[in-house]
């Protein structure tokens, strides 16, 4: 598979362009790699690849499974684009250019959703990105990574949420114990739905934003930062695929399916009310495609659905809950 | 069917105590006639009546329909909420209370969405609202009336666009020939999903908003702004029957039903990212369930869909375009 770098045939940046050119190149290949560990896991779906450009600057790459197995869709997109903010909008991102009148950016990244047909396996979303603010002379003034996974499931497996984060738990401690228990908990405020007296996408998982080069908090200089979100962008092997093993065979019934295609009617609130980089992007000139290939390839809506307290559906809510999965499994 | 009124046991508000009591009668009567209208239309589906109060003021009444014969789900909703509105709400609703300092507000309404079955019948929308700002000793600054109707085909019926267009002119224009011109292209404005390069979520209709009484543009008193938007709720005997009459035992095919999915799906999108309705209650404590009830019973994503020029999704995709339905229908 061919590795490409929208980006190179952008104009050159000065004093940040080798390492704008080593980031996209780092992101091209966890984006490889990604969609290398997904076909895998499907047995017998294939990507198709569709590249695309900014006319602001950049563009990206997304592939898409709608042929799976295991998946009813798969989506992995990467993007590098540059491009000058608007200062609202370099407020709202809290670097510290914003405060220097930096206003040039550059981001990159990789984001994807599954979708598996059985409703026993959960969705699972992963992302890591870079962000870089330069002043008018191309020097670099902020640049941070972001990222994280989370997992929704739509079977109440609370073993299935505890192999999750014990594995999120453990690739995090390999580079400062408190990286979990931070990203954790942040997880667990941002992905909500809080027009939905703030019931959570799924049980959560890891994910941060701001998280600077030579790290004030964690003591991890650029490169510790950047070994670590590599880590993030490779966890899945321990943290999903034991799930998706696990569950790939199990039957279910109607009641499930139906469940599940509501479960994905609350993902799809969340990313079009909520997600900042879903909301931010159709508000900009992103490619819409894009921006929307988190969307489930089906899903349902019912009105003030209600079910009954022993319920495999009462038990799921129940389990969205944040809680500590690592020491306490309660209700497992 | 009884009328409910939950408005009737709210604190009477001196000055404007009997219209409040007048309209929220006239919508609860509007809201009636139309679930009569729509059970008889179904042939055979019912609706479950759900009544609920808001904390701070007020409630509402849902009637949802998902047994239906043709509509797969119908939900016809009424409200009557008040309460005072933070001084940016008011200058954003546009009242001339804001200028005066003038937040308390009662607001009432009818609102549906039908999702048919078949894809040869359109979905439709339909709203009336009444909206009120009062000072602090309850006398009444503003008040004004809004509402609309808007057809979203499936299949490219341009027939079916004139039908809807030609009924909507007619009822118009006993008002004041003004209306339909000035309201159609509000609706080709008001319903388009930007971030979809400016695709019409369907074939339109009219759309009017802060329709005063004693209005000023059209020299209609308050009797006769009430006795249009009165006509504007029993418009669809006209606009709609016809088209759900003729259309309602077509036969069609696997395709057909997917488009109308992926039809729905840009219906979701514009309801949860554009709609003001909807965004507005998402983030008040309006009651989610009944803000909702719009979104259809199922709807699908696709990956970037490409269709040929000569398909009937390619045809519907031009038929969305905005044009004059009354006297020019190329591609009939």
């Amino acid at each position: 598979m061919t590795v490409a770098t929208p980006l190179e045939d952008a104009p050159a940046v000065p004093a940040s362009g080798n390492r704008r050119s080593d980031i996209t190149r780092w992101i091209a290949g966890l984006h490889d790699e990604l969609t290398s560990f997904f076909g895998r896991l499907d047995r017998g779906g294939t990507f198709t690849e569709d590249r695309w450009e900014r006319p602001g600057g950049g563009g990206g790459v997304a592939r898409v499974m709608t042929d799976g197995v295991t998946f009813e869709k798969a989506g992995i997109n990467r993007s590098a684009v540059m491009g000058v903010l608007p200062p609202a909008a370099a407020i709202r991102l809290g670097g510290r250019g914003a405060a220097t009148g930096s206003t040039h950016f550059f981001a990159t990244g990789v984001s994807l959703v599954v979708h598996p047909r059985n409703p026993k396996v959960p969705t699972v979303h992963l992302n890591v990105r870079y962000f870089e603010l330069t002043d008018e002379a191309g020097q670099i003034t902020d640049c941070w990574f972001g990222g994280g996974t989370d997992l929704t499931p739509f079977y109440p497996h609370t073993s299935d949420a505890r192999t999750f984060h014990v594995a999120l738990r453990d690739m995090c401690a390999r580079h400062h114990t408190a990286l979990y228990p931070a990203f954790k908990t942040w997880c667990d405020q941002y992905f909500v739905n809080t027009h939905r007296d703030n019931e959570a996408r799924g049980v959560g998982g890891i994910f941060f934003d701001h998280l600077r080069a030579h790290t004030e908090a964690y003591g991890l200089d650029h490169d510790a930062t950047q070994a670590f979100v590599t880590d993030v962008a490779r966890v899945l092997r321990h943290a999903y695929e034991p799930i998706v093993d696990r569950r790939r065979n199990e039957p279910f019934s109607e009641a499930e399916r139906e469940f599940q295609l509501v479960r994905r009617g609350r993902y799809v609130e969340f990313n079009l009310v909520h997600d900042r980089g879903t909301t931010f992007g159709l508000q900009t000139n992103a490619r819409v495609e894009s921006v929307l290939m988190s969307l489930p390839p089906l899903a349902m809506w019912q009105y003030a659905p209600r079910y009954s307290p022993d319920s495999f559906e009462a038990r799921l809510l129940t389990m969205l809950e944040p809680r500590d999965w690592v020491t306490d499994v309660a209700g497992a």
